[in-house]
């Protein structure tokens, strides 16, 4: 229990406790969710995203603009913007971020599926939304690179302060980017 | 001392016990530094920051570009930018932000100080930096309406994500600005 995320070794030991606790169906029944899920979910042959089909919702739903892909690090990140409701394009999730240091090359991300899709011409923007993070920006900036000579636009989602902060708060990083990305109104 | 910002009653109690813990001389030293600071310490007559002179450090270095004022909310805005040390331009204090829920209407700022600055014609270019918060907005789509007819470029620092941020955790909000004010590469 304690493997998974956000769960010490107190908040295990309650978890265990409390799946004991259950009735023999519940637990049973949670057991055989987890079994299926597993073996049912798998990635969309398009986009990486989660999905119980060969290819996911998003990348089957015809009303969405089909010539724009945001790039993201990971199939959460897309449920991450899809609850904002703001894109209607196409996802393709890399699987992670270049990291050197943890030996993650582009060799490991999801790139060759990217430029395959990027291939057909259909793609008119690419927009990179992986994390503002040191890795995040060096995957960005690696892929702007080797697709902005394909002739798509490349677009990096917007760094600043967040909604509903407080600049006295805000990191000396961050007001630095929003000050250099600030906006003609 | 439970009227202080970030203490409550328990760490009230503590500063409290300390305090007569000191030795005499720490405790009146410390009483004096007070009303010395309230007493020498006033507004800028310029721009509105803290200053034990007539115009702060600020505003009296030569070095620095007049043709750009950024506008913030409080004199403690000033730190946070002058720490995060990429604006070399001058400031203004605006002493809060448009809140009509709270009584705070635009004459309750500091703006008359402000047009007089810009009257002057030496300023190039204001840059809103009052919080990415509903007043600070209502404030800086005000300031944009009133500077803009001046013949003066407006501009608002950036929202997005913060840097060393996670997409997964970003509120719906910032991440719709963030692909709104996403830039190509």
């Amino acid at each position: 229990m304690s493997k998974l995320p956000g769960v010490g070794p107190k908040s295990a030991q309650r978890l265990a406790f409390f799946l004991l606790g259950m009735n023999e169906e519940d637990a049973l029944g949670l057991a055989k969710s987890i079994v299926d899920a597993r073996r049912r979910l798998r990635r969309c042959s398009i986009c990486g995203n989660y999905t119980d089909d060969e290819i996911c919702a998003l990348c089957a739903d015809a009303r969405r603009d089909k010539g724009l892909i945001c790039v993201v690090e990971q199939a959460r990140d897309i449920a991450a913007m899809e609850r904002a409701g703001c894109f209607d394009g196409l996802y393709h999730v890399l699987g992670g971020a270049i990291s050197p240091l943890d030996g993650v090359g582009p060799e490991k991300l999801q790139l060759h599926s990217l430029y395959a899709r990027l291939d057909t011409g259909a793609v008119r923007e690419v927009v990179l939304a992986t994390n503002p993070t040191v890795e995040g920006e060096a995957t960005a900036l690696y892929l702007a690179k080797k697709i902005k000579p394909m002739g798509i636009e490349v677009s990096r989602i917007a760094h600043g302060l967040p909604v509903g902060g407080d600049l006295e708060y805000a990191d000396e990083a961050t007001l630095s980017l929003a000050l250099l990305g600030r906006k003609t109104l």
